[in-house]
């Protein structure tokens, strides 16, 4: 019989959507947001869900927790540039929880979604033995703006919205150097991408776009399964968190590339472009102060390669994958 | 420092609420579905987790986890009159779920979705160490046919839409009875109103309506904190459960009226109607094949009485609340 571990959550998620009859559905299980047409835009929906065996480490506090539910869901409704309407939130909470946890806890859900625009508008709390949080965003997204995962073509312009190895700074500066609040923050307050998303998805020639939860390998991995082509990725233009190389400097062993490719969590937008369009694109989102860095391109290949200026090699898939073990 | 042991889920609910920002929104935090303005209508949504913990006895099955998790959520739905547009799920899982209990558990959700008209559009699956589930469903509803918990007016009937005790029976006849397939699917396998929610929304006259999830009496103390009135419950008009009935033939000491009033799990409507509009609004359930019970009426006396025929006693809030000790 074969258990989750075997299996991994990608596959799971398979045998899961096989089951489910979902019909008259613009956009239905295997995108960042499901998308329901309601006339002239998408509704979107997306829903994640957090507990302390794998998300929730005990350097990260309760505002952080708070934070970091609302702005994991908040970048799935940016990975199709939509605009939030609001989340709702489900708590299962140890009954021993404090009152003042739950503040806290509450707050940093709140000021996430306060500082991107949007609010909570209602949710849920139960007893649970650990402490599992769960949210559910909805946005909306004009239908000719909605930037789907499928829909690259060879020679598409890969690109991401800013630098890799933010959260791998915050997990190996916890590790190597005890806690260190400020590079801890990259690992637990992600940023939601939502300005990045709205701003790509006007210009309408997006081919496709996804937000890196699961590391980059593990996202080209995915692209490559819904699209038929493959990609090359040049390691020498991948954008690497500064604070990362600082690390470094002070911990040969880190393999800094490793952490870019594979480290889960950095939540920046992965998309691709028309290469005559990448320019203009570019240049659009620099106006409004947003990045957009190429790392790479499509190809008419069906395999995923990485070139560091000397060798092109195969892309491991190395990136995180609930159920299965783990690199880091 | 307060706990949550000490202060319950509706207290903890009152502190996390008075933190959300929540602004420009139709109905928020308080109700059994948030509502947001689309135009003619209102967006409903509303989220329900479930845990090993306080919702899932070993005596429960994958397929009922899977039916019960969308079914509350449903529920949410009806009490507002709403019509379900789709369900996002969230499973958390431990590692080692087999592939089966996997199936079953997607089968149980995708059944209650279809046999309800509605169906599961995306979701996550992450690793924890219990099962713990996290729907949220979303559907439309007319704006004039919206059904707050809030508009009671004193001598308004108060009606259910059908028996209570039945959760309370599903639980006992494990407890007393070892596990009884038949008995337990009233208590596991709960039935979302919806049609009944729908059919009332349709006579634009109700004052309120929310779900009976966590017990008659536990409701009716939340009804009365948000509306500026009491309640009068004729105890022996209470509709029960013919199998609870049956149950204490042969177990003498339970109480019938103290789980049909307290035992939370039943899932059915509670509606206030004007006096003047009952008859007619029965009639119209009734002849779509659904029922409508008057137990009593609003007051003008800002406390909730039972009555048993000789005495006249305040009712006691003895329902199910989380993080606190319970009654059964």
């Amino acid at each position: 019989m074969k258990k989750l571990s075997d299996m991994g959550e990608r596959k799971a998620i398979d045998i899961v959507s096989a089951i489910f009859k979902t019909k008259d559905v613009a956009v239905g299980i295997g995108d960042d947001c499901a998308a329901i047409d309601i006339g002239e835009k998408y509704l979107l929906i997306t829903t994640d869900m957090i507990s302390q065996r794998t998300h929730i480490p005990k350097q990260m506090t309760p505002f952080q927790m708070g934070w970091f539910v609302v702005a994991i869901n908040l970048s799935d409704i940016a990975a199709k540039g939509g605009v939030p309407i609001g989340l709702v939130l489900s708590f299962g909470l140890p009954k021993d929880t404090s009152e003042k946890f739950l503040k806290q806890l509450a707050e940093g859900a709140n000021k996430c979604a306060i500082d991107f625009d949007t609010h909570i508008i209602g949710g849920d709390m139960k007893e649970t033995s650990e402490i599992t949080l769960c949210g559910t965003a909805f946005g909306t997204v004009k239908k000719k703006e909605f930037m789907s995962r499928k829909g690259i073509k060879a020679d598409d312009i890969l690109a991401v919205t800013g630098n890799l190895g933010k959260a791998g700074l915050g997990y190996f500066s916890i590790k190597l150097e005890s806690h260190k609040n400020a590079l801890s923050k990259h690992l637990f307050e992600p940023i939601p991408r939502l300005k990045e998303g709205i701003e790509l998805a006007q210009q309408k020639c997006i081919t496709s776009c996804m937000d890196i939860s699961d590391g980059l390998s593990s996202s080209l991995y995915q692209l490559q399964k819904l699209n038929n082509v493959g990609f090359e990725v040049d390691l020498k233009m991948i954008p690497i968190s500064k604070g990362l190389i600082g690390l470094k400097k002070k911990n040969r062993d880190i393999d800094i590339y490793k952490i870019a490719l594979n480290f889960g969590g950095d939540y920046e937008l992965l998309v691709t472009i028309p290469e005559i369009k990448f320019e203009e694109v570019e240049k659009n989102l620099r106006k409004i102060g947003c990045k957009l860095i190429a790392i790479g391109k499509a190809t008419n290949e069906n395999k995923i390669m990485v070139f560091d200026g000397n060798v092109k090699e195969p892309l491991e898939n190395l990136g995180y994958e609930h159920f299965k073990k783990h690199l880091f």
